[in-house]
């Protein structure tokens, strides 16, 4: 199997798409933070109050996902029409959840966007708790599911 | 226990360090990306051709920490004067592990610095290797030991 | 009367555009700064020596406005096929009037642009003249006219 | 008079600040954006519902004070030390009044990162309002207060 | 002649290419850096062990392409749908050639994107080699072929 | 001899300056710029008239040297405290000669920041002539002078 990001004297680039199709593309990507219990009750109970952690890493996580393209090298820019970042507070396991949701019409997928977006969202989480935790660990990033282009619907099998 | 990052009022802010002394602060990050054999042999056998996964990834890795304070809402801009990419390939796991080390002389840590860079690192590692495997996971992202400031040296317990 | 960028569980988002038909869309914004007989003087002058306050901020404004996506939390990005500021002197208020305009072919408008640009011009001729006068002020920021996409033409009532 | 930021040829340049001391520094800026009733009860509203127009804004803001220098052509790159960003409503007047203090150690006063630090706060809360207005208005952008550095401490008339 | 550039009042201004048609766009620009001997044997001997001074220079040469729209003022932003960078050792001159090749399907031309490329991809060599050598330089940077839109399929006479 | 900018198993890495004392360091970069003759005059003249090419390819070297440890990957981030960007044109040779000067008060030098600001305003006026003339060339752009640091004062044989 090939890497399609090197060229036949392996020189790393972007790969070319000009000729594929603009089809409408979606990706769903999914992380998560384990914090500890001081933590979660600090960050649960902003949801409620005025101000907010989780608002303050939903916006960084979609400007994020926004420079996808300056931050991860071989990604192409594209319009993304949709981006959104939900959060699911899992109280019992001390977890927090972050869903990323990004859609374009384009050449090429917007995976990466989605998997930037979580990342980024989740170390915003990460930096506003430190001062109580340190030893909060992000984990479990992975693509769910994926529409649109030549590979079709695909959702892992985490998913299922 | 407070979130440093709010005022009395509830306002999202960015803590302040006027008053904070410079010392030498370093952090060190881990995380790593689990991956298909297929996409496992073909990192490590660019690693010993020409051309190579990692070194774009170390690239996106560094620049990604430089970045942090671009990406990471409250994160103050810091002076870094030392940020590397370490890799360590687990065959027998098919992991890839990733490690950055920051550095700067300033008035807060660099702790977001080294794990910014270790998430985008292998955020790129991902970006290469997905026309293979669209399964891979990135995880165990966190603070492996810190040093320097009022809360002196600080090791994970994972790392002990 | 509902706000377009939250979701219904109150998460701020990007709206959703990607069902938008493209259609060229124009934006023209209004700024001003209120400035001392002697800035007012000293970037006049310029206008006609060589080099130039308002040529700077010029190029600022523009660039700025490319960037709007990046600044802007949850606007799109889009490729502008126009910008251009404009000024213009009035020399018994004192004031520098400043008029961006962004075309685009594209799901959604540029009035953000358009604003953006006038925004970052209009900081650009402060900072270049806060040594002569501390108690400048910027204002009447709004949108003049807009075109294309669902609302048609608008103008606001200021201009007509 | 003159303007610092051109050489005596004309050239366009930053100002050499190599020779100045490192002093703390402080700008508190101000401005506001005119809404209609229904914009002004709506951003109210989230302040006391979960998710919150204002945190976003105040996200964006506090970023946008952190990219000054890249956006403000001769402004120098500062490592801020404090930036925060405050709201009032003032519901008589449907008015959102916007306050950014910034603070650094350095060689140069802040003034531009507060004023744009209040741009960018404003021209997202016209971004996420702009739905339900489009007559909205940004204005009375200055400078309130300025500390630090040769000029010593300066208030606003507008403040006394 | 007329530069495009400028409105007729003179005021400099991003050509408006709202009316233009979407074409394949193509350029390729060169470029080369004159080294001492030991820094072109520094250079040429990673190229055959693990990492790699080119494959750091063609990551920030593609990175740069990408960001051509913030870095020069003019330049429109547009979806590259492919760039490359290759390099070519002549070791009798001791010069390090790099060509840059862009691509897009749009309203203007990727010419900047492409010499753009070449110029940060030279920059970074230089970076990485100035503690052997102060004296290398960087030239003969020019548009060697150009493909799609009005101008049709323009070859610069150094290439023939 | 070594380079610098890798460790010993070979992974690129920015160099540590950490313990490096600060001084005040100064670099000045050459370059040029040869075009026609239709060229020339157009960028001759505009240095009369109102607007210029110049100044807003000053503008953009400026912001380029301010963006150097963005876009050269292993490069540090540094609070440059001098920009300048100077032009010299030789009427006889068609050429266009662009100085850049940068200052700052740090652990490492500031080349690359001058060389950085060279090569963006020369692109600048590539971007703003190209309608003219496609067969412009960017060249001879070399460290001119470097003061301060372990090495010294430094002068490039050419100046000499």
């Amino acid at each position: 199997m090939e890497l399609t990001h090197f060229d036949d004297k392996g020189n790393a680039r972007m790969v070319d798409v000009t000729e594929k199709e603009d089809t409408i593309r979606e990706a769903v990507a999914r992380g998560k933070i384990k914090v500890s219990r001081a933590v979660f009750e600090a960050v649960a109970d902003r949801r409620i109050a005025k101000g907010d952690v989780l608002t303050v890493a939903t916006t960084a996580g979609i400007m994020g996902a926004k420079n996808t393209f300056q931050l991860i090298p071989m990604c192409h820019i594209l319009q993304l029409t949709k981006c959104a970042v939900d959060w699911q507070l899992d109280a019992a396991a001390c977890e927090i959840n972050c869903t990323c949701t990004v859609r374009c019409k384009g050449q090429t997928g917007v995976e990466m966007e989605a998997l930037t977006g979580v990342s980024i969202a989740l170390l915003t989480v990460y930096d506003m708790c430190k001062a109580i935790d340190k030893n909060m660990e992000i984990g479990e990033i992975y693509l769910a599911e994926k529409k649109g282009g030549k590979s079709g619907h695909i959702i892992n099998p985490r998913e299922v």
